[in-house]
């Protein structure tokens, strides 16, 4: 096991300075977040209501009216306050501050004397706090709130929500534990666990570590915690469901099954999976638990290999928002929830702080330049909840199959947990872009930007350049005063079959490590690395135990799964073959487009007579001919930007 | 519009003889009916209770305890009543007789002194009867009653339960009518109409007509009856849907939503729809009406152009057991229920009576010979309710896209509507072979038999032999001691491309009309027409729009389709390919297949190494090589009668 110590980026000195990534923290800075304030309000008729900050105000008495929304609505508002924090980091911007301390101070007022904080239980069942873990998510929500509070205490140094969460934490930590008349349970949706790891970070409050690991080894031991409270409940439940509710029948949908230790496979609700395992690869690092580390993984190495979409996406099903099985891969019916890819982005974080192998950023790469960057819209205010890899829309109103479906970015949810979660990973992409530790400084995505880090006591200065992932050349300007003696780790992504690097113009010919090419120096202003991961065009195919994918084709640039959209190709996408042998071209895209790569390559459609007689069934040919069609392919994270349409990443190939 | 007149074929005197559909038939008549009559009484342990026979003991009063099943749970014992009639005429069988005459008493006893009858609202709701026709499935009760009763006369000439029916009837049409105090309502499952319109075919009743003509253009007029109904009953409702209840947010769920006039397709649930269409199309003939005349022919070709499986199925999805919209027939989530398969059957006869073209026909010999034929295990007692086109067993537990489908033939069915359709359908073929008019008998199927009918007051006797659809030829001989001047109107089945006949030894060389060749003569003892139908293997090619058969072939050899079932060619179907040119030759089967034909024809497989660190996804090249293998497809009837696997009816063609 690696050592326990890894430094955080400070978020005040780290600049996003890229094109594409960078312009997306940009658009979520100036004009997600506002917008999803004005949300939050309810004062966007084109949204549905919110009701998340007037939760709070009825609850802190300054407004009348009765709760609404889900029984984690709280968490919106908290995932949008973290968003915030993060976006002050990279620039001042007083109005929003205020705003913010505004309703913090608003969140302050509706904690209970000892801690307590949850709207909804607040308003609507005060004597039931901690009576349904399994289904009604106040850890949940107070792991939110803590990671805010972190979070705002960090980029503004102001203590008054921390210690809200630290309150909250604390008398979470009087009612769970092992002691008797303790509460032996655990949520069902996790986010304590990571919330609590990151409190410890800040406070270095052995106790939140202690509290963490003890949610996270209770999970899953018989007799279920959740079968106790529910017969102490005298059976009663959160939702009508007519019958034993859906979270106790399907354990496995909380992780509540079994043990982790136990589990052999990534399985039930893939946000919920994520989330937990983020507290754990934490947990497993800060207190070098070798067990908890086997089961990271394990379990992680069960959902990348058999369990992820191209797209960085999992959740193959809609019920449960779960994973499926092995190779289930479906691409119209997907469920790949945003949020499930945020949380794998953060799982990956975690593993890579732990095990620094460059698989784990390959997947966070995966995940970031395709389901969490096409999550939201160019406008900055239409999201994704369900990101399928492929769109028919005249069936998908018809067919109760795609009922999760929408053909395109909505305003917002009923459940929002998307929006402002897109929000805060955008505005906190900074903390993915490198992992610094006492060895090296391991450099994992390509996400152009100045920075400022510690290093042995010295300030280490870098700047990295390059239009990533459009060119395919990085280059990484130390800018330090000082010289500073220290392992640089870059990772060469498992997409790039030939990278290459040089040193001040030299070529560096070490051997890679773990998908990481070390480069040991004494760094000296001036020193300029270049890396070169040439991107050719290169198609993918799955595994052959993937049925979704049988004699189908997907093409990738660097880091971008491309598609083919209906506005480019025309409609019946299914009737294109792409040749087995066709070269690309690429186009430099212009009006939404500009400053993107396309591509374009040969390929037929089978032609076919538009009949209102024709036949459904043929005998002997199939009734059209193939006729070449130059197809245009663009970046998926970018599609259903131009209204709606059919669209396919999996493409015939002949 | 063609002559009113039809007669039907006394089933007496029709003898199936047919080694396939016969030995069905057989099947149905020696294991499915005794079977079924053990798990209507709750006597088998390994079927679902039914408890359908037990309801109308305790409305009877002659035993204690309370209802139970669905509020249509008296049907299955009228459908099985009626299986058992037709039965009757194939083969007396006392005992049988006698538990039948048992249950009539025990139905009769139940029935109330103004005629209503149904067991649910005599034991639940005897005040709220006609209440709630939206979801109760009132009239669907009784048109099985009706038919149930209209089938034990014409079978046995005892009219003790057409008595009922008859009963039943005149009290639903002081319910329901025009008049103000009448109830201006339909039934949320049609059924309803097509048993009025047998029973004015026994009873010559015209009051039966109008009332079934009235509740065809009640249907979808505005304000909506479900609407009202609701109303009235203070919004309650039958389901705790904690709303408004699926039926009244779903009018098209019903046919509800529009007059039948107004509809354009095949919409909502798929069995509602085929079951009102074949009342409609009966009604339209009998009364010589042309606007539901044209609503039939609209339907029907919207339904069979655009929303039916090649297996003669219908209903694309689970969701309201529905059609989906215009080219959506997926595989694997299909629902194809097997009861909209014989209800298609039903409208495809009437359509048959009503025009004569041999289309009808097709589309009836689709659905038998596949879908229908497919929905009963060869043990008689294990049925299909839902059946899918592409089977993968894995996933169907893990993916809740598959919730409804079931690998294997199940014993029983909470909703038990298909087994004793399937029966009532096998015991009834006879009516569906010949259509017999003035103008010509229409010899629709192929099903070899013997029958006896009156044609101008002689007696016509034909054997028809064969062995169809092993193989190409049949033969029918006149087997009446006088001779009868009459046209004998021989399908030529739509898949067959060249078909021949000849009259005693004698080409044939008259040109088909409407699907039929029409050979008038004077019919004498010993005549032979031979019809000749060469099965050549065919390759069939699904219309372009359908994206779900994109780049797949499926392989029929005359009214068969076939599939590829893992137990003869090993698992990942879809890692076969077939060639494009491939030859077939045909298989005798052995074994449980013996007297069927299997195909053979050389494909690849992609084959892989099954690696347990295989990746997801592989660049530049497919992770395995093709290798050929010989396929082997068998009937698609026959599947899963060997255990749970995998199949596929559309495969990969290269």
């Amino acid at each position: 096991m690696s050592e326990r110590n890894v430094a955080e980026i400070d978020l005040h000195n780290l600049h996003v300075l890229d094109p594409l990534i960078g312009k997306c923290q940009q658009l979520v800075r100036e004009v997600a977040i506002p917008y999803q304030w004005e949300v939050l309000n309810d004062r966007n008729p084109e949204a549905i209501p919110s009701h998340a900050v007037e939760n709070f105000r009825i609850a802190a008495g300054d407004a009348r009216g009765e709760f609404h929304g889900t029984v984690f609505q709280d968490s919106d508002v908290a995932k949008w306050l973290e968003a915030v924090a993060w976006s002050l980091c990279q620039a001042p911007n007083p109005e929003l501050e205020k705003a913010a301390d505004e309703l913090i101070e608003l969140i302050a007022t509706t904690q209970c004397g000892d801690g307590y904080l949850n709207t909804y239980f607040i308003l609507n069942a005060p004597r039931e706090r901690w009576s349904n873990l399994a289904e009604c998510h106040e850890l949940y929500c107070a792991g939110h709130l803590i990671e805010a509070g972190v979070a705002f205490f960090q980029a503004t140094g102001k203590r008054r929500l921390l210690e809200v969460g630290c309150r909250l934490a604390d008398h979470v930590d009087t009612v769970f534990g092992p002691a008797r008349d303790q509460l032996h349970g655990y949520d069902g949706h996790p986010e304590i666990e990571l919330a609590l790891t990151r409190l410890y970070e800040v406070t270095h409050e052995q106790r939140y570590l202690t509290l963490a690991h003890f949610f996270v080894e209770q999970r899953g031991s018989e007799p279920h915690f959740y079968d106790i409270e529910y017969e102490k409940r005298r059976q009663s439940c959160a939702t009508e469901s007519g019958g034993l509710p859906w979270m106790l029948r399907n354990k496995a949908y909380s992780q509540a099954h079994l043990p982790l230790s136990k589990q052999r496979t990534a399985t039930g609700h893939a946000v919920r999976f994520v989330y937990l395992m983020t507290g754990v690869a934490h947990l497993a690092r800060l207190r070098q638990n070798d067990q908890q580390r086997q089961t990271c993984l394990r379990l992680w190495q069960n959902m990348v290999q058999r369990q992820i979409y191209i797209t960085g996406a999992i959740g193959s099903q809609s019920a449960g928002e779960a994973f499926s099985c092995d190779y289930d891969l479906p691409n119209d019916t997907a469920y790949a929830e945003s949020c499930a890819s945020i949380g794998l982005m953060m799982f990956a974080r975690r593993m890579l702080e732990m095990e620094l192998d460059g698989q784990y950023a390959d997947v966070m790469e995966r995940a970031l330049y395709n389901t969490v960057l096409g999550s939201i819209a160019f406008d900055g205010r239409h999201y994704f909840y369900v990101n399928p890899l492929e769109m028919h829309p005249k069936t998908l109103r018809a067919n109760g199959i795609y009922n999760h479906v929408s053909p395109v970015r909505r305003p917002w949810f009923g459940c929002a947990c998307c929006p402002p979660n897109i929000a805060r990973l955008f505005a906190s992409i900074g903390h993915y872009i490198y992992t610094l530790r006492a060895d090296a400084l391991y450099v994992n995505l390509y996400v152009g930007n100045r920075v400022e880090m510690s290093v042995g006591g010295a300030k280490l200065r870098l700047l990295m350049n390059g239009d990533y992932p459009w060119k395919d050349e990085v280059e990484i300007a130390v800018e330090s005063a000082l010289p500073i003696s220290h392992t640089l780790a870059l990772r060469l992504p498992q997409w790039c079959s030939a990278p290459a690097a040089s040193l001040n113009g030299e070529r560096i010919n070490c051997e890679p490590r773990n998908g990481y090419l070390h480069i040991h120096r004494t760094w000296r202003q001036g020193d300029r690395v270049k890396l070169l991961l040439p991107m050719q065009v290169r198609r993918v195919y799955g595994y052959p135990q993937v049925r979704n994918l049988a004699g189908k084709v997907a093409i990738e640039r660097g880091p971008l799964v491309y598609c083919l959209e209906e506005v480019d190709n025309g409609t019946e996408l299914h009737n294109v073959w792409l040749h087995a042998d066709s070269q690309f071209s690429l186009v430099d895209g212009t009006g939404l487009f500009k400053g993107k790569i396309l591509l374009q390559a040969e390929g037929v459609r089978l032609q076919h007579t538009q009949s209102e007689e024709a036949a459904l069934y043929h005998y002997d040919k199939v009734p059209g001919q193939l006729e070449p069609q130059r197809l245009t392919f663009i970046p998926w994270f970018s599609w259903a930007n131009r209204g709606e349409g059919e669209m396919r990443i999996w493409i015939n190939e002949r």
